[in-house]
């Protein structure tokens, strides 16, 4: 069992086995990493450590923090709610009338923090977020000590949020001033979709991109309902449409992209855009299995999101590289078997170059922070084990987080969730909110 | 938390809600269910209860006990051995070199044990098994406490177990004799595939399944290549070649069905056979999605297994039925969205169906085999709850298994296993396995 470090600043962490996700992505064996106020002070054969402050994580691996690439956090509130509706039916029915109904800052900062517990629970120690009220799900990211990448919500609907263009805008560089110091914080631009966006607000959207040096996370071609539309109203695909806006590029992160022909993988590959898949929110909500491989062959990147809970249900982001994985292999296009590096890395460094956060986080490597998950393997789910890093995705799931790191500090130790707040009362914060909508 | 109630013959179980399983797909909310001797006595309202001996289980969900349709237990010993080959090349590359070299009785006790434990805590109480060494699987099923159909295997091949048709059988048979008594094991005839058994062969099984009153257990349509093979060597699909053969009918019990044209569709209707689709496995060796929806119309029951370790690598049929219900909704021939009712009953009572075990197993119901498990659905991956099977389903996974009884015995209690031998022993003899085979 793992005494607690929590108030340390400089400790070990022995590993067994230490995936770094670094470029020659390395597994290394028996060794121990050395954090130092909250960052990777060193990485040694354990053989020649006899430092004090050591952390022997046992039979375990040791990874990067996971990346969770698209989230809608707050909407853990609505998590269960229509479990058996297609996206449309669902979004209509189910989804913005809640919203509409309830949404506003409390409400997005209790829920957000329930996805905070769950997704810290997951390994995650890092989540790329787009929802109404952003400063709300960043105070939450923050008291639970979750780092996390936090669109600027656009949709050119008046919402409880905002009502205009100036509005949304107005609140989002607000809350990207007032957070401008804090160290878990980063900011995207974060345009709804093709369907929700005109084209003047994307123009302006790619405006703000090139001054400020944001990304953009968009939702990009995830139902063929979205691409009907487009042809209806504006005669090209959505993705052609961005295109000849000039949204598209190497700072352009495609969530989805579920609905893929020649012509729209060539916009991708002529635009180095990066795409975030949500593999299970695609099933769930039957939107269709994307060509994976045709993706990863053309995109910048191709990472893994697990979407909100309502969509979801799960924000194991763990979890869903598996079932991407077992899609992938099954392509109808182009069958491959991506090696279990290539895919830890689509959660991690490939994630963190998506983010442009990569010279903070995504791997083991000296200078970087300590981001970093301890996976169990010793358990009878795992054992046994002829390769750690296919037996974690394969064998393994979210049960099998044993602790996590953020910025060097412990959030969750030997299983459970450590220094937060009262998980209790959280939840039954979202409880009462489930009372007024049941 | 649940006091131990393993000693005693007569207890409640109290329960936020109950799923039956029932004919009438009987929700219940607030209720106890009463066993005695290892039976269920009674279900009733919880508020009409004083009676000493309660567990109250909290916010949690009481089910049938989960029955896992295919497996082969003892493969344990090769989890995540190939975790990157297609089934040809993983069967001839990984899987066959290896058992022929190291198996044998007492490897199929060890490895099996080490299903088991994985399956209770999973929340499986039986499963459906095929394998060489059947005895052995049986013995470590009684060992650990778990109900287990055990497949007479037979591959017209000879192995480390047997050498032809004759010694597969005396030994089959042999076995079935030995444990007619025990009541937590029965038996199947499990002819492994139609391109691994002759038509001579598979006659003989038919006569066998007709005198002796069992059913058959057998792989069918896994594979495009089966198919070919089949096609090249008979000139019909394997599927004809059953059916010609007179080995397809409500007794038979097809494991796959991956691939299935309009001829196959119409021989599993009129045969009224049931089939047992395994999602994990047929991804991760990239066999294909089935045409689920089309199936469900067709055979007499789908049900769901997890296949064996190697292959999948849990044997959690709980997540594999997420998995089935994400393939349905995206169904290529025909998308649908099962209710989770539907959904659920195909790891309970359809499965019990399925085995004609369904007068003692299957649904909570008066009179049936106290098998149930309890699902913790209080904390933060499945709350809010707005309905708790679907909860169950989307937002839980093998973590969510809170209790799980077996004939009335407590295997599992507040996740933990208990009243089974030390589990580390089990894993430490596998490893022992695993150091020679690797």
């Amino acid at each position: 069992m793992l005494e607690d470090s929590s108030n340390q600043t400089h400790f070990g962490i022995k590993a067994r086995w230490i995936y770094t996700a670094n470029d020659h992505q390395e597994l290394l064996h028996n060794h121990t990493v050395f954090i130092k106020n909250g960052s990777i002070d060193k990485v040694a054969p354990s053989a020649l450590s006899n430092q004090s402050n050591i952390i022997d994580l046992g039979e375990s691996i040791l990874t990067p923090g996971l990346i969770n690439m698209h989230t809608h956090s707050a909407m853990t509130f609505l998590k269960g709610i229509a479990d058996d509706q297609k996206l449309t039916d669902w979004l209509e029915q189910s989804i913005w009338p809640n919203e509409a109904k309830f949404l506003n800052h409390d409400l997005v900062f209790e829920a957000s923090q329930l996805a905070c517990l769950e997704m810290i629970s997951s390994g995650v120690t890092t989540f790329n977020d787009m929802y109404f009220y952003p400063e709300a799900t960043a105070k939450a990211a923050i008291k639970i000590g979750l780092r996390a990448n936090i669109g600027l919500l656009f949709i050119d609907l008046k919402t409880n949020y905002a009502s205009d263009f100036t509005d949304y805008f107005d609140k989002g560089f607000a809350f990207r001033d007032n957070f401008r110091d804090e160290s878990l914080i980063t900011t995207s631009l974060a345009p709804h979709a093709p369907y929700t966006v005109s084209d003047e607000s994307f123009k302006k959207i790619r405006t703000y991109a090139d001054q400020l040096g944001l990304n953009i996370h968009c939702h990009l071609h995830e139902t063929e309902w979205e691409i009907n539309e487009s042809l209806k109203k504006f005669g090209i695909r959505p993705i052609d449409r961005l295109h000849r806006l000039g949204i598209l590029g190497p700072d352009f992160m495609g969530v989805h992209c579920v609905h893929l022909n020649e012509s729209d993988l060539r916009l991708i590959d002529s635009n180095q855009i990066n795409i975030i898949s949500c593999p299970s929110s695609n099933l769930k909500l039957a939107s269709g299995i994307p060509p994976i491989n045709l993706m990863i062959d053309k995109a910048k990147f191709v990472t893994v999101g697990t979407d909100g809970s309502a969509s979801n249900n799960k924000l194991s982001v763990l979890d869903d590289l598996r079932l991407f994985s077992l899609l992938q292999r099954n392509d109808r296009n182009e069958p491959k078997f991506l090696k279990s590096e290539d895919l830890m890395d689509m959660v991690t460094i490939d994630a963190a170059k998506s983010l442009d956060l990569d010279s903070i986080i995504g791997s083991i490597e000296v200078g970087k922070k300590a981001d970093l998950v301890a996976f169990d393997l010793s358990n009878i789910f795992t054992q046994p084990v002829y390769d750690p890093l296919s037996s974690l995705i394969y064998s393994g799931s979210r049960d099998s987080v044993q602790h996590v790191w953020v910025d060097g500090q412990l959030k969750f130790k030997n299983k459970q969730l450590v220094n937060v707040d009262d998980a209790e009362s959280v939840i039954e914060k979202v409880k009462l909110w489930q009372n007024k909508i049941q």
